[in-house]
């Protein structure tokens, strides 16, 4: 990390992300990054000289994550909120990223205009998860617009990625798994068949909380159910496999 | 059970089903019911007073337990093989069950002339798993048909549950992990809403090999995914929630 390049703005930190050094400015008062961040980038998948596109990157957790676990070529993040996009561009540099990831502001839903349709080999996500942001005290907040599908839907981010990969190409996005109906059912409309899943379980006996899934532009109707992920071995202790995934 | 009354044919054997004294007419040289069958009236729910049919029910396994385990007022088996159908409707007579269990001899695909539309509240069904019958030595064998989609695929037991269900009526199928993108597709095509999904691992480390659903006709988006169900604690050991199952 190049730490004197970069100026820290107001209850802003870096955290070391345990990867080839790596670190990423937060700011705790906004916006932090999640373990669903983390289980996206060791989910997905990027091969020597892929293109790659992380849609809502947010400060930009999963590019620099899998600008450390990847061979891809290339990485961009596109992410509405100036902040968390002036944030993600300062983490690039803190870095020494600036060649391989290129941040981007910008809307979703205009992300046909953005980029060349068809230009991605993979495409990464971890959208908001909550349908409404009924009850929020602040629907403007960036946690809100994080969590809350307010400046973007399920539906824009799935129809963004079936226009921007190639054919052929992978979506990667994690998601809750009470949406999985309507997760299989959005891929499919837009052609991009689901080929692999896996569900994020707490603990061997509870309910999932998090669900991984692959899937690919044009392919043919077959899903792999990977087995579980477990988080937590006993309570405040993680599995091996979580730990691996840190890289601790 | 009544044994006196009953009377078996070549090879067939009475297997005790450890509820409720019950017992099944099989024949090994034709099929067995597996553990999807035991799995699915575990998962299945019926409510004091309901109209149940199951699609497909070869010898009639899954009416026999629904009707040891639930309240439900009334079953139908349908079934295409007279063999089958002939062998249910025994073991009907061989538990008593005539006046709660009526097994028909037709076709799914025909289902909607065979009973009228919208009269159940509960459909259940284990269809047959496997695309085509590529490679099957004897595609007109009773194993042949009942686990390939030789008589019917999963889109005709899908659009006969959802025609023949009661609006708010609940339909519980079995089916492999690997076909569950389509699945979930399908019944919500029909209009029939997933709302509660358990996949079961044979093994805590090992890729779940059976999925068990619940779709509700007409009901909200919003799928509840259960925790695992694990099969076996250690090779040849089944875990408890497994026994109980069984009733063992």
């Amino acid at each position: 990390m190049d730490t004197d390049r970069i100026v820290l703005k107001d209850n802003e930190r870096i955290d070391d992300l345990q990867r080839n050094g790596y670190g990423i400015i937060q700011n705790p008062e906004r916006f932090c990054f999640g373990m669903d961040a983390v289980l996206l980038s060791g989910f997905a998948r990027a091969k020597s000289g892929d293109r790659v596109l992380d849609l809502g990157t947010g400060t930009g957790i999963i590019p620099i994550l899998m600008a450390a676990k990847t061979d891809a070529a290339h990485l961009t993040g596109l992410e509405i909120q100036e902040e968390s996009a002036d944030m993600a561009g300062r983490s690039v540099m803190l870095n020494g990223l600036e060649d391989k990831i290129d941040i981007v502001t910008g809307d979703i839903k205009e992300a046909v205009g953005l980029f060349d349709k068809s230009s991605f080999d993979v495409i990464t996500s971890n959208p908001p998860y909550m349908i409404d942001s009924h009850g929020l005290t602040n629907p403007h907040s960036e946690k809100a617009i994080a969590r809350h599908e307010i400046m973007c839907n399920l539906e824009d981010v799935i129809s963004a990625a079936a226009a921007l990969l190639k054919p052929g190409g992978n979506f990667f996005m994690v998601h809750r798994p009470f949406r999985l109906a309507e997760i299989l059912t959005g891929l499919r409309a837009h052609k991009l068949e689901p080929k692999r899943m896996r569900l994020v379980y707490p603990f061997i006996d509870k309910e999932p909380n998090m669900v991984l899934i692959e899937a690919n532009r044009g392919g043919k109707a077959a899903l792999t159910v990977e087995k579980p992920l477990i988080v937590y071995k006993e309570p405040g202790k993680y599995t091996d496999e979580i730990y691996d995934t840190y890289g601790y």
